[in-house]
This record gives structure tokens, C-alpha cells and sequence, in this order.
């Protein structure tokens, strides 16, 4: 008995950033599984069901929904019981899934995940698919993983602002929001930030104003974003176009690459 | 008067890991400029033919060879005058890439460079291309240039070992070779190197025995190599894998990923 599965970046949501091995994939998979719908990543669902309809030269294959479990007060950060409570709502997180595979497809199929840019970039997908691999493996339903990269938002970043990612012989940080401010030195080289909820990069302009930022927001979609220079400068143009995109869509993902001047 | 210039990410050399974008740009070009073919890479140079014939549906297309200008001995590192003669070498090679595509394609038409892996990393196409787009603009041609993103080897290497390329949380540093010994620090996270003609990697083996390594050669290629597990215990393998590739093909391309223990 043996379940494939394929875990596939997709990139930017735009159908021409697909791979050709990613477009056969979709086309392999009998049951995408998919997180809850929750209201605010509606929009989210519906650009993937999109691309889906876009790319799939067939009928067969549906979207079943694995409702997340709760998370108890104790899956809050800082709590005493926060890294248990953790690993517990990981392990229900993945128990589900694997009791969706086996009702779904039963122990012969292929269970696809799609994943937003390239799974290899602050995704939790290969890891939520390493614990149900182990489940399914543990009552005697072998796994066959598949990963099949994408384009990331940082390649497409440093495409459409026609850049490369390093200057000449330099490296290259890619650190989170969270991160940043602790962390940030020159001598890293060209830091791109990823995860950033709210613009962490506000924190250096006081000490490092004459940094350079290349920014970009929904990258590959109608209403993608672009902003470049001296960070000081252009900070407030990037915090109103943010603001605007998230009021339009209700959700806003962006990126952004600093580089020292 | 106008040029069209795409700068485009081919990938790993497999088609099916050529974007949808990727394969029209590739339809669009009216001249691919390329390097002259020295016997090193003509390897390289009848791959990327063979990728070109495999997804461009006409015949129109064509390569024209743009030999570099020779490296005079003051171009060589450590030279008192070599940043001026790398500086006017590379004048001299845009002058060289300028003229042939006033040659070539006139004043309208569309000229391709493509980058292997994506142009994003480590690859000095972008920076030659503005330089040309610099010449060709002084004198009365617009350069309109279009960066197409692709598949880097990075991405693909943590694909292939079904990997995130971070820790949940942490950063991801991408650097040289070069200067991989002297930089390296586990606070860094995990560190993607390229660009390291001879495993510096094993400068860190005294210091960091416990160092887990995910490497991979000729990536997506027929010969593609795969090995991963602690620093010290494989390195003996990696080297004669890596060292038995270049023997068979003449050139070997490899990246890795290390990985605090």
C-alpha cells in the first residue's frame, strides 16, 4: 500500500510562473488538501482554485478542506506549556491529515499540497508532511514524497526590480520581520526580509538611514507592487501602498531586499 | 529606436523545469548572444542548444557567439592596477555585446542572454547588461529590458533533499566559497554556498564536526548527485563523487547547504 505525494510551489499565483513539471503534477494529483478556509485567505483560495482551473486538463482531481485543530490558550507564545502545546496541536494537525488520505484516496493515489512561491522559503509544509508521512508509515501505508520547486517571491522580487540578490562576490541573509532589527549588520551583505507583518525595516532607518531597500507586494498578480531607494526616503510611499493593498484585498504579502548604499 | 533585451532564467537545463514565461520569452528572441565557446564548456554551450531546440516551435531564432576580450596581466587579482583594468575590460566587453547587437538585430528586434539557474544569484548578466544598455542608450538606442525569473540551483537543491532551506524561524545566509571559512558562524543559520571550486567546506570539519551537509551536483542534469549527512562523515564521499562527475563531463556544477547539528 503506498500514497504519492506532491508537494508543489507554485509561485506567484500568475499560471506563466509555473514549472512544466509543476503543471504535470497538478495534473497527477487526485486530492489537493488545503487548510480551512478561514474568511481572511478567501481571496487566497480562490487565485489557487484559479490556477487549478487554469492548468488542469481534467476533471477528477477536488480540494478537500483538513479544518486545523484548535489552538488551546497554551499555543500561545510565551507560555510556560507553549513548546508542548506546540508539538501536540502539530501532531493532531497531522493526524488529520492523515486520516483525510486514507479516507480519501485510500492507500493507492496521489495527495497533492500546493504551496505559494517554493516550499524550500518559511513554509511548514514539507515539515506537516514529514509528520504524516511518519503516521501513515507507522500503520503500514508507505509514502512516496515528491517536492517540486517554484518560484519563490524573492526570485520574483529581484526580477521585476531587475536586480541580483548579492552585490559582486558578496553574500546574501534572508531573515525574517521578527528578526531583523536584532540581527541586521552590514557585513551580512544584502538582506531580504521575508515574514515581515509590519514593516521592520522602520527599526534601522534611524541607525543605517542611508540603506537601500527594494520592495515588492503581491508579486505576480494584477495588483503587484514595486518601490525602490534610499530607505529613509521612501519608507512612507512603501507604508501607503502597503496600507492601500491590504485595504483592497484584505491581505497584503510582501518582500523586501536591503541592501547597504 | 528600441531593443528588446530578456535576461532569462533557463533553470537547471531540463525543460520541465523551464516556467511558462520562460518558454515564451525563449519564442520571442530573434538573437541569443552567448560567450565565446572555449572547449571548457562546449558542454554547457550544446545544453543550452538542446534546451532551446526542445521549446522554441520555430527556426528563426540564432546564436551569435560575442568573444570575450582577453584579460591583460594586469587584470589579474592582487595587481596594483587591477580594479582599473577589470573596469575597462568590462567596457570593453559591453562595447564588444553593444556592437553586435547594432550588427545583428539593428535597432528593432529582441535579444536573449540566458542565465542558468536564475539571474538573481551569483551571476554577472544583469550587471553586463546594463552596462551595454548604458552604451547603446548614449548613443540614441533604447534598451528595453525584461528579466525572466528561473529555477536556481538553490531551489532546486532543497527539492531534491525535500528540505526547507531554514529552520522554522531561523535565517538562511548564501554565500561563497570564497569567503564561506572565514564567515562562518552557526548564528548565521543554515548557509547555502555556491561558487566553491573545491569544497571550502572542509576548513570547517575541525571546528564544526557535528555540521550536517546537503550537497548536490549537476542538478537536474542526467548525472544529478545527491549526498547528505553529518560534515565529517561524508565529506570523504562528496569528494569523490564531485571529483568523479568532472572526470566524466569535464566540468562539475555543485552547491550545498550546512546545517547546524
Amino acid at each position: 500500500m503506498s500514497v504519492r505525494v506532491l508537494v508543489v510551489g507554485i509561485g506567484s499565483g500568475d499560471p506563466a510562473h509555473l514549472t512544466g513539471e509543476a503543471v504535470a503534477a497538478l495534473n497527477a494529483v487526485d486530492v489537493f488538501l488545503v487548510a480551512d478556509k478561514r474568511e481572511a485567505t478567501r481571496d487566497l483560495v480562490t487565485l489557487r482554485a484559479e490556477l487549478c482551473a487554469a492548468v488542469i486538463t481534467h476533471g477528477r482531481y477536488r480540494f478537500v478542506e483538513v479544518p486545523d485543530p484548535e489552538r488551546g490558550p497554551d499555543a500561545q507564545r510565551g507560555s510556560a506549556a507553549y513548546a508542548e502545546a506546540v508539538r501536540a496541536w502539530h501532531a493532531e494537525r497531522a493526524r488529520r491529515h492523515a486520516g483525510t488520505i486514507t479516507d480519501e484516496v485510500g492507500s493507492e493515489g496521489t495527495v497533492g499540497f500546493l504551496v505559494w512561491g517554493d516550499p524550500s522559503l518559511y513554509d511548514s509544509t514539507l515539515r506537516v508532511v514529514g509528520t504524516i508521512a511518519g503516521q501513515l508509515e507507522a500503520s503500514g501505508v508507505e509514502v512516496d514524497l515528491t517536492v517540486v520547486p517554484g518560484l519563490s517571491s524573492v526570485t520574483l522580487l529581484a526580477a521585476r526590480h531587475r536586480i541580483a540578490l548579492n552585490r559582486v562576490g558578496q553574500p546574501v541573509h534572508i531573515t525574517t520581520g521578527r528578526r531583523l532589527v536584532e540581527e541586521y549588520d552590514p557585513a551580512l551583505g544584502d538582506v531580504v526580509v521575508m515574514l515581515d507583518g509590519d514593516l521592520a525595516c522602520t527599526g534601522l532607518v534611524d541607525a543605517h538611514p542611508d540603506l537601500e531597500i527594494f520592495w515588492g507586494a503581491q508579486l505576480g498578480l494584477a495588483d503587484e507592487a514595486l518601490v525602490a531607494g534610499r530607505l529613509v526616503e521612501v519608507l512612507p510611499e512603501i507604508r501607503a501602498r502597503r496600507d492601500a493593498l491590504r485595504q483592497a484585498r484584505g491581505w497584503v504579502m510582501d518582500t523586501y531586499l536591503l541592501r547597504p548604499a
